[in-house]
């Protein structure tokens, strides 16, 4: 997968979503650009890499629920199957019978209109369908959309090409999911497992003080230009004014928030919104998610294990709470989405680390806006709500995006479990203010 | 308290906005304006509107708490007058002593700062004191406030006038609170008490469809422009940039709820966000609150006792959830916090009804944007989040605003429960989205 | 009301039952022996009983329910009239109209087969009927009942006889409720207002140990012998076998609670029955309601205010689950009904306090048997379960006792809130392990 | 596996329950009888059942936990390991290194003397150990659990023998709980998966009506006799007074809960405790647990899958409440566990279903006290109290029985899941009144 800091053109904020679309998900090119063949090779990427994702995990792994937000590996893995099965199969090879008839409600995620659904909060009670048989839907689904891109008329391909490049963009976020959720799962085991041997840390030093570089206000343009693949809450891009500000060009390394700890952040209301205190209170929350204080020294869990806090690493776990909580004890605040954008437009270098570095850990919290992209996603100031002029999907998909917005905040910028090809610029990933096991950071603004 | 319709600056819509500067807060005019009579007479006239609301109730019904979101009627009348004992008295007149030591926690609102509080959830379970102290206990205040306000030297009522603003804004802001708050308590009681004799209805008609007038895209000014006194909350003023919109000039009535209900508004997951959808099915939401069948006939439960619904009549005690989704029902949408003021400040003419009409009920839903101001408070389709530069009130009072930026949307224009005077164009209230004890309405834009 | 300890046939077990029905309640003769003169006493002696204790309260006292085990004052009010109205008014004098037609369901205590009821848990938030409204429905009903009794002919006075006296009973038994409930409201205010002016303490050495008595095996007559009124779940009286067991001739005194404190009890999980060792945990129990630390010096509430610890008073407010622990930290256990039934009609005698002494909290814990009836009430061992062959009564008080066997433990022996003639030896009071509002103690076995 | 019925003191199925006294758990003798020879092939037998029981499983079922009240397969298979390790190989093999250190909190149960454990409500999160780490962990204790008992000099042995019956009866215990665990797993999965195959069905009819055989009043003696194994909550045995009874020869049918059902007895509040038909109504219990009504016809989830209910059949999966408010509405009532365990040491006879015969379902409603011991655990009217003079073990296995008398109803006879020779017309089993996912039935008395 070719990597995005090294395509010139993101210089240029104008530019940006053109680059969005040309390194688009996994390299496909949107119509007219989508061949055939592009899209069988983006597929088997795509597929492929969730198996490879889950492989070292134990059966055992696969099954559990940790938590109602979280869902169990096998899901993740059925449920982006019965996505392809449902959007493509179902439209495309409408004699193909299907593998299961439980499936339809056992694996739809949220779509009402698509009939009942298995209970979100029980999903981990459903031992069956095993591991085994969740491995031969896919194979079966995989033959399936194989033959059909393989065979499918020129005309139908062409109606095809953006739902499958959708079901593609979709299995993407499940791995993403799915990283997170297995973390979440492996953190609470008192035995900390090891999912893999984790790299020799090289960042442990404390970073250097982030820059802030101003940027005017003034008139810009907002959103997705239309060109190549992004979801709808990307669109219809349209003119903002904002006033001037400035922009951290790193975001917030765990220094930052240790000194927030030390500081007694943790319990100092004047730094909290009132139903973040409340929330703090009741959960007794003194550090981000992951965080463990062993013999006086800070631990976190990562995918390779229990080991101390590196103060230089990018800081994750963190819930908007905390983002604007630590922005405000530092005397500075979260920057809008708008400002994050029209910033990554213009300075954003896409060196942080993605899910195909297959580290599964933020990086160093390093300056000159090399990691607006990758490492952690970023909190910003803004609630998630739709765009002027905002239109759906149609049809089931209406359900993808515009049905949460409402109690949820933006992030910006994709993280280290983002698959590289899946981030623009202009995308918009949301989640109620109080969630902290993706990998989400923050970085400041004044 | 004078009347305000009086005050002919206010006839001229495109004027309102410049005189919700120029007329404050209960007439208050704010340094150097303000001066030591106008002082005292604002001062009782709010003080002696508090009681005047609640002497129509039973000592039985200033006792009880009838949800977490509601407060007693005691607890306010009391809760009011220590704002004035801790922000004013204690600073200008600190050889006074407490009325009753135990009186700084128990009615303590939110205020961190200063010390523990009575949960919030319990308050209805303090029998005493009794309405009879607390009632002692206004007194005591009043006493000692108007002297204050008689004796004080000039420099120190200078300082002082702002925060008797304050105090006075705070009150009025609670007697709406009390005003919602018994009517909910009334409400779930089967007897269905009467508080007082209701007028005639006059509007019972379906009214004629609302007209939609077209605003222009471009930029504007948003936010309190620095004369006279606002919250916080409502500034720094601020250029946006808006999109051509286009708004309705009258809000919805009864009418539209009425046919959304029949139209399975209620039972279609469509018009609903994910989370208003999961609440309304938990809550068993069929209407708006207040509202019951019976013999197959819409009724809703008015301070004047329980009667059938009057389609000509502005809706009220609508959630956001539901405001958005009839707004979806209809073909349109909510208006942002900023179309909504924009609109405001060229056309809107304060003709809906206030707490000082003395009817506590919204009027009859009339066009020509006769009711921006007034009858209900107009959900917007903004999140209530801070303006670009807000900085908030500084020592205790930080808690007054800031602190709620977080899960809440924007609602704006006052309603029948709002003294007049207390409104502004620029006026920002804020609810969290399910809430709809409040007389909150919606108007539609496109 | 006589003296119960006054009438010397309490010496013999055999002869108990003889007496409680001798004395039963407040003196009513059951047929043949009630007499029109008696009947019309005993009610107008405890209805003006119910109404002399609640006058030192304040109107906003007689509102409030502090928790859902407890009931508004004026809701009992209430009740006891409503069961006069029901069970004897609709039957002897049908032509009466009912007083209110909401009051059936808005007084009805648990009676499924009189139709809906008012949630239990929600009875605090009627401020409606005022506490006007239902004194004047308890003069409403006192009117009618006198008239009644006084012009019932002989025939129907028989019949209703017996239904009077489980209406007084009844009203007695919520006499004490009531007593229990306004001191729950009371003490959880921060105030702690005072009810009553408290006697001089007399009695605040550690008292003399306990002296245990043995009592032989054997077969023994258990329940009550049909003289007069009891209740259903006292009957029939039947035969048991019981091992030798001994009896403390006093109940627990707070000087080995605070023995017991002072030990660790509380911190000792080997002290306790699992659910309740759960249920300390959640609820952060370190001694029994009421107590309080004050600078080190333990002190409970009591209706004369709060005032430090009496070691030489009677321990009150324990659940089953404390006594039971601290029965077990003793190296005893507490015994069971049967037992406690056969020593008291051995050696009982009922010099403990009654709610007719006014005085509203337990006396001394002096030895030589003297407080078994009377102080508090005694946790027994025994779950609180049908005799064999029990039959509960017909029609809808069926409902009375028999619904109740299941989840809760029997306590006998009365307390400082129970009505002297309120009481009889083979009296079975019942509440779930972890309750303590009631004025509940013990007193240990071996 | 071989059949317990083999041995030799079991063979008479009219000598069992004269025989529970004098025969012991699995054919173990208790010291002096105890030979180093049976102890090793009873540790043998017991532990390779638990493994043949789970064979048939899935490792993802394995995992997961339905429920609070049920434990993942594989904690079962490791706790019970726990024991043997913690409660023999520490004592008389010290030298022996722990296995994992994690595994003392993590399989500790509820033993608080033996420090902190995983919260029981969440065994289910811990996907790690795996199934196959804990078989390993099994034959690690194994190998050493048969090396102490072959190697182990006599006087040790004379003490290990009776903790090693102890542990062997524990295991048992959890091979039902497993049984009863993994039944409730499967049964909710859509996919209604089939544990083995089920035989043929022999008993399709209604069967006759139960016969009721009078026993006479009088003095009997309950409890263990003292020879053999039993648990501590047998003893001591004692006298007791009984009312004649009459008790039903066999078991309810699934006959007589259809005709309940029909009748509306889910819907009738006369039937059932108070805190019964609350529980009902707020879980909308409408049949007993995995009863699911399909096309109009009644079926039930049985191991060998879901179907058609039989009416011949033994009502099992029925909570105390359920079963009390059948025997009330068939105008009987249950047996105390006195009543029980007197006409069982008279009349039972050992043919109903154990766990040995493979089936996991019970037999026909067969009368002729056929099936006392087996087929259901069968409801009594008793609370689980102590005996007079009960005495708990000492050490940590005080907290074996004792911490458990508390809320709870006794059952007795063992079911279908119980090992044959785990059961004695003593034993005492107990659960929470509400709880129905054991094979619990009930067998009426008068």
């Amino acid at each position: 997968m070719e990597n995005l800091s090294d395509i010139p053109s993101l210089a240029g904020a104008s530019r940006v979503c053109d680059n969005s679309l040309a390194v688009s998900t996994s390299g496909i090119q949107s119509p007219p650009q989508m061949t055939r063949e592009r899209a069988i090779a983006a597929y088997q990427d795509v597929r492929s890499r969730s198996d490879a994702l889950t492989r070292p995990l134990k059966t055992e792994d696969y099954v559990v629920q940790s938590m109602p937000d979280a869902s169990p590996v096998k899901w993740h893995l059925a449920h982006t199957s019965w996505f392809f099965e449902g959007v493509l199969l179902k439209r495309f090879a409408p004699e193909i019978s299907e593998f299961d008839p439980h499936f339809k409600s056992l694996f739809n995620s949220y779509y009402e209109s698509l009939g009942p659904r298995w209970a979100r909060a029980d999903r981990g009670l459903l031992t069956r369908p095993s591991v085994d048989e969740i491995a031969a839907y896919r194979r079966h689904i995989d033959e399936h959309m194989l033959h059909l891109l393989d065979t499918i008329d020129e005309a139908a391909f062409k109606e095809a090409a953006p739902l499958l490049e959708l079901g593609l963009a979709h299995e993407e976020q499940h791995q993403e999911l799915m990283v997170t959720d297995f973390k979440h799962l492996l953190a609470l085991n008192p035995l900390r497992p090891i999912y893999h041997e984790g790299p020799e840390s090289d960042h442990a030093k404390t970073p250097a003080p982030a820059k802030f570089r101003d940027f005017p206000g003034g008139l810009y343009e907002i959103g997705h230009n239309g060109d190549g693949f992004a979801y709808d809450n990307e669109s219809p891009q349209h003119k903002i004014h904002l006033q001037p500000f400035a922009l951290a060009d790193r975001p917030l390394s765990n220094a930052e928030v240790l000194a927030f700890i030390e500081d007694g952040g943790y319990q100092d209301f004047r730094f909290w919104f009132s139903d973040a205190w409340t929330l703090l209170q009741q959960q007794g929350w003194e550090a981000p998610l992951y965080w463990e204080k062993i013999d006086d020294v800070w631990h976190s869990y990562t995918l390779a294990g229990r080991c101390p806090i590196n103060p230089g690493a990018t800081a994750a776990h963190l819930s908007f709470y905390e983002a604007a909580a630590i922005a405000r004890w530092a005397g500075a605040r979260l920057p809008t989405e708008f400002e994050w954008e029209v910033a990554a437009g213009r300075v954003a270098r896409a060196e942080g680390r993605f899910l195909n570095d297959g580290l599964l850990a933020p990086g160093p919290a390093r300056g000159d806006f090399c990691s607006m992209l990758g490492d952690v996603w970023e909190w910003t100031a803004s609630a998630y709500l739709p765009y002027p002029g905002y239109r759906e999907y149609s049809g089931p998909l209406a359900e993808y995006n515009g049905k949460f917005m409402s109690g949820q905040m933006v992030l910006r910028g994709g993280s280290c479990a983002t698959p590289r090809g899946h981030i623009r610029t202009s995308y918009r990933n949301f989640f109620q203010p109080e969630k902290r096991w993706q990998f989400s950071g923050a970085r400041l603004a004044k």
